[in-house]
């Protein structure tokens, strides 16, 4: 089984957004097309398209499509409402907003965002590839992979890397709560890429790591403050402490893109609070009484010492200091 | 609303055990009436009845029925089979062994039991009501509760005593995959109770309690070895890390019969691994591509070191060692 793209357009500057809906997966591999940038919008908000990097690359096609319509700037203004935390879509918006309303000048800005998105994914596995043991498990948690980006991941591009080298290994993936990105999108991926997945419900992950079944932690990231501080998926946090209860390394894997220099620290990093109903009706069946309360931050923050190291398109900050940080995004050419 | 009884012997000794069918809440509030050994096997092991205490008496009640079809001994060996690591199950099953074949004496021994326990539940209360604050939060995983137990519950009871004594705080419960213990049963029944109650996914209680938002943790338990090391529901050993990263105390709530003193330590613990479609189909939805594998354990095993105390009906044993347990337990008539 290959791995359908997870983002495409379709035609030429007169075209349209074509992502797979990751919401039905792994039960069924249905696209969604995307014609206007309220589509894009609600594709974002509804993680029909999710992961940094991945948002990144819609929301900048969807700008596109606003150009289409003749109104580039509202697209741009709409599209930064659909998610807080994750910067790429900022990152990305920002890169858009100077080239003008024209279609074709803007469609080629959204091509060259893609395809630098692919690039800098084989770079991460390039880079990465050397945290991986031959033998032995790595424990990732949501989703960081092709589906996440428009090449072939962050964290997980790391693990095919390695897999591509001959390393074999076993996957541990965090089905991770809510919405089950691990569960339905990680190892969907992985299987399909020939690698070996277990799942595991999330609070698993310390009785597993004390067995000595991890070797290695390897996830994605949505924001990173230049300290260091990572914001990712819910349950991150909890991971990098149970790894360093139990000696285990964790990595981040995610583009320069990723970085949000003007954060001194993770502590100034918006949280998404989402629907309740996530959490109380996530199966399509009532798993919480009415009347109680919820709490369903989308994601929390990893600070930067529980960090072995953030594996970057530009090579790994290592150990992850503030100076290390800057050291490694000095020459980014987007500041 | 008032809470519905765990479980309840109707009638006299040709009468049967009717359970509070856990599997439907909170969905649906339906009792399930077993009149055979089979029935109660079967209830065990779906985990209609649950909680390690409440199984404890579900099983005793569950010899009276074999005694009625004339084969007390055949019920009692095929009772042990249904589940491994609670070790209340042995116990009650210890009890009742001597009794005899005759239905009205192990009718008596039964429900001598289910009275200890539910007078267990209120000493456990009442020890453990001074661990909660007046004023901040308390964390709980799984269900330690009245539906676990045939009184107040273990780690629960502890709330309601400190809520009665006019003490008021949040409780955290969290979900607890695969099975939804939190979600479906602690929140139900602490709501019924009039506490507050907010419900969060496993893998969001280290961000809550980097939130400060949590001052205590209290749970059940499903063996405890002589040196403290205690089993309960997979998940706990993970809390009890993220606590000790945030300086808050994890207490255990377990009746002396929870105790199993020939094991010098929870490796010995026998650890249930059940059926990786609780993962993978829990909601009635499939949620894990075909042929991925799954790691299921039902329970792990929190280090004594972990623990601040745990509260017994005989009091809290603090700290946690094999001397203190010892020197709690030591006037335990049924050794």
């Amino acid at each position: 089984m290959a791995v359908p793209k997870t983002l495409e357009w379709v035609g030429g500057s007169d075209g349209f957004l074509r992502l797979l809906d990751q919401t039905r997966l792994p039960g069924e591999v249905a696209f969604r097309d995307c014609r206007t940038v309220d589509d894009v919008w609600e594709a974002i908000k509804m993680l029909r398209v999710r992961g940094a990097p991945a948002i990144g690359v819609a929301a900048a096609y969807g700008v596109v499509l606003g150009a289409q319509a003749g109104d580039a700037a509202g697209a741009i203004a709409h599209l930064r409402t659909s998610r807080p935390t994750a910067v790429n879509l900022f990152w990305a918006l920002n890169r858009m907003a100077p080239i003008g309303g024209d279609t074709e000048r803007m469609l080629a800005e959204a091509v060259a965002i893609d395809a630098e998105d692919r690039a800098m994914c084989d770079a991460i596995g390039r880079y990465g590839a050397e945290i991986v043991p031959d033998g032995g498990g790595v424990l990732t948690h949501c989703n960081a992979g092709s589906l996440a980006t428009a090449g072939a991941g962050t964290a997980l591009a790391v693990l095919y890397a390695a897999h591509a080298d001959g390393k074999r290994f076993r996957v541990y993936a965090d089905e991770t709560r809510p919405l089950l990105q691990g569960a339905r999108l990680t190892a969907w991926e992985l299987q399909a890429g020939g690698l070996e997945v277990t799942v595991l419900c999330d609070n698993m992950a310390a009785t597993l790591m004390r067995s000595g079944a991890v070797q290695v932690c390897v996830v994605g990231a949505d924001r990173i403050a230049a300290n260091g501080d990572a914001a990712n998926k819910v349950g991150t946090y909890g991971v990098a402490l149970l790894a360093k209860a139990h000696g285990i390394p964790v990595y981040i894997a995610a583009p320069s893109s990723t970085f949000d220099l003007s954060l001194v620290s993770g502590a100034a990093i918006p949280i998404e609070e989402r629907d309740p109903r996530e959490v109380t009706h996530g199966f399509g069946r009532q798993t919480v009484p009415d009347g109680v309360a919820v709490y369903n931050p989308a994601f929390d923050v990893t600070p930067a010492e529980l960090l072995a190291g953030i594996i970057t398109e530009r090579g790994t900050i290592r150990p992850v200091t503030s100076a290390n940080v800057a050291a490694r995004l000095v020459d980014d050419s987007r500041k």
